[in-house]
């Protein structure tokens, strides 16, 4: 069998935390939080299944999602950032943002056609270019400060270039784009059919005051770009695999023609849950502070260790510079640190196509102030 | 923006579904129960979630689906059918059948390789084949018994026919595929490179003292086959959206690398309550006998009518032939159905490309045997 996807031999994150199992390690590799999600929404999870005032509630959702989670989607996105979202025709929910992201990539991207990612970056994006027949192109951001050079990045935009993949806040970097990037970004694209893969899962982690640019509060970007959110960044529930993607009516048709024909629809009672927390709860706007005093804790807690810390403006990672404590690659070097010091991580090499190696790791601080203190005395004997 | 999919214009099943809301009409169309599912598996469920001892359940299953899930799958299909399974290396839990049907066509159907399908089936194979860039090439089964003429059928086969889909039980015609068309397909395929993707989602609704006939039962399909199944069917919980593959060691490595970047895994709370309930019940050894019964309580209440009904040896589907009663198409049959008589069908034309229409319409008899017996006073009066 011919494998259309031959370098995907193992999952980093699953490889990382199967090694922190056996090792009984703290898990800081793959990204998920290690703390309970509210109550509530747990709850209200049995309250759906067992509504007997909407007796098909175990049955098929809509394609597109159930209405009333997509409306709350919109007012939510209208009060963060003051777009206009039609609910009906530019919500559609996803299983998880992964779901999003391929379903965009596989309605728009034709065989032989070019995408652009921008790297390191999350591990699904080529992979979907690949199994649909596309190419791609890579534009690295170099470390330590990831900044996008767009002049650089324009000589790569060809007559097949269908698409561009961005993510902000970014993992595995921590960085963020700024109104700068989405300006040079809506320069370049203007006149062009480029569409935008926008990946925001980790949109309320953006830290120090700053705010969350979404290319849809961009008059020139708002048409061609679709935005991938995730619920299970923002309530803690990675595990339910429930997303959403927002993008144009023109774009969203297609975008559900994929949906409808390779998953049709998602959980309705997880859906019909999370509508109706939606409804009550405020959770996201809390989340901001939450997890950048988990940074600030776990970076104080780290201090006068040989690691160094590059700075983290949004998500829930923070890369480790380790290049004062060895020359080992960063793959070899995070099964040392699992197996000889109890904490496992993310080989930053591995986010890039040419495993690039500039001898950093990625920690997760989704965890409780316990685990990160424990974490961080075991990093300061390395 | 130049559409892959520019004939998936409206879903049949949501489409007919809608209009029977809309004229409060009984609903026979789209394929799912009206009844509750057991009480006890939605009581997991609630139980799952809350499981503090498995304190990560909110959080990413396994890629491949929980290994206990796995387990249990394996032992059912070797009780039912005598096959070995590997649940570690062969068993992969998907959001649903149609997200296993769509990760085998993208894994496996490069750009310009040809997939047969057989005619009419259901409508998500066609545009899943068209994302990827492969070509469909159709065989069309005629009615009113919808064999298989397999010399017809070899003649089909070229130098780039990649797969080949079939379904048995069938959906919508309710035919079943017997011993000697999976002879006649083994030896078709001797020799070759080409993979069967068989979807067997209705394997428990099999009548009449009859038994499923999967191809995994036949040596050498066994090999080349992905069968795809699906929890929704079996335990009338379509809206939960999960369901399994299972193929040998070297496909299966291929479907899970789509599938980990296309939705990476299936909700872990649902899959744990499965598990659990896997582990406990044997529902699925009523099933025959529950849809069998259902099909001829149905059957004998409609007698009397205008219409002509169809053998249905398997599937929760009963085909009615109305050309006694009209000339119409079928797609206006089906309007006027819902809008002057109060039922909701399925027009069969729409599980054909080339809308081939035969004046049949799709039944769907997952019902209460109340609404069995209210549509069929309704259809008598056709
Ligand atoms: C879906 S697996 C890993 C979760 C994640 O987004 C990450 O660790 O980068
Ligand atoms: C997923 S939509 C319809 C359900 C079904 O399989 C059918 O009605 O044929």
């Amino acid at each position: 069998i011919k494998s259309k996807l031959p370098y995907v031999t193992h999952h980093i994150f699953s490889e990382m935390s199967a090694l922190a199992t056996r090792y009984n390690a703290i898990n800081l590799s793959q990204g998920f939080p290690n703390f309970e999600p509210s109550q509530e929404l747990l709850d209200l999870v049995g309250i759906c299944l067992n509504d007997k005032s909407m007796p098909l509630v175990n049955q098929y959702a809509p394609i597109a999602g159930l209405p009333f989670l997509r409306e709350k989607i919109a007012e939510k996105v209208h009060s963060s950032y003051g777009i206009e979202v039609d609910w009906d025709k530019e919500v559609t929910i996803t299983v998880g943002a992964t779901e999003g992201i391929s379903a965009t990539i596989s309605a728009f991207v034709w065989p032989g056609e070019e995408v652009i990612l921008i790297e390191p970056c999350y591990d699904s994006y080529k992979p979907a270019v690949d199994t649909v027949g596309g190419k791609t192109v890579i534009y690295t951001m170099k470390s330590p400060d990831f900044k996008i050079d767009w002049d650089e990045f324009a000589k790569l935009i060809t007559a097949k270039t269908r698409m561009i993949c961005i993510s902000t806040p970014n993992n595995p970097t921590g960085t963020i784009m700024q109104e700068e990037d989405m300006l040079k970004l809506s320069q370049l694209v203007h006149g062009t059919d480029i569409i935008i893969m926008s990946d925001e899962v980790y949109e309320h982690m953006v830290f120090d005051g700053k705010t969350h640019e979404s290319p849809l509060k961009y008059d020139a970007l708002r048409e061609r770009t679709v935005s991938v959110f995730s619920f299970g960044k923002t309530y803690h529930i990675t595990g339910w695999k429930v997303g959403y993607c927002i993008a144009a009516p023109e774009l969203t048709v297609e975008i559900r023609k994929v949906h409808q024909n390779s998953v049709f629809s998602v959980s309705h009672p997880l859906q019909k849950a999370l509508a109706k927390y939606m409804d009550i709860s405020d959770d996201h706007l809390k989340l901001p502070e939450f997890y950048q005093k988990k940074r600030d804790l776990f970076s104080e807690a780290v201090k006068g260790s040989r690691f160094k810390l590059l700075p983290c403006a949004g998500s829930y990672f923070q890369l480790f510079d380790y290049s004062d404590i060895s020359n080992e690659n960063d793959y070899d070097f995070c099964v040392r640190l699992i197996q000889e010091h109890g904490v496992a991580a993310i080989p930053v090499s591995r986010l890039y196509t040419d495993f690039k190696d500039d001898h950093l790791i990625r920690l997760c601080f989704a965890k409780t102030d316990e685990t990160l203190l424990k974490a961080a005395a075991l990093l300061k004997e390395v």
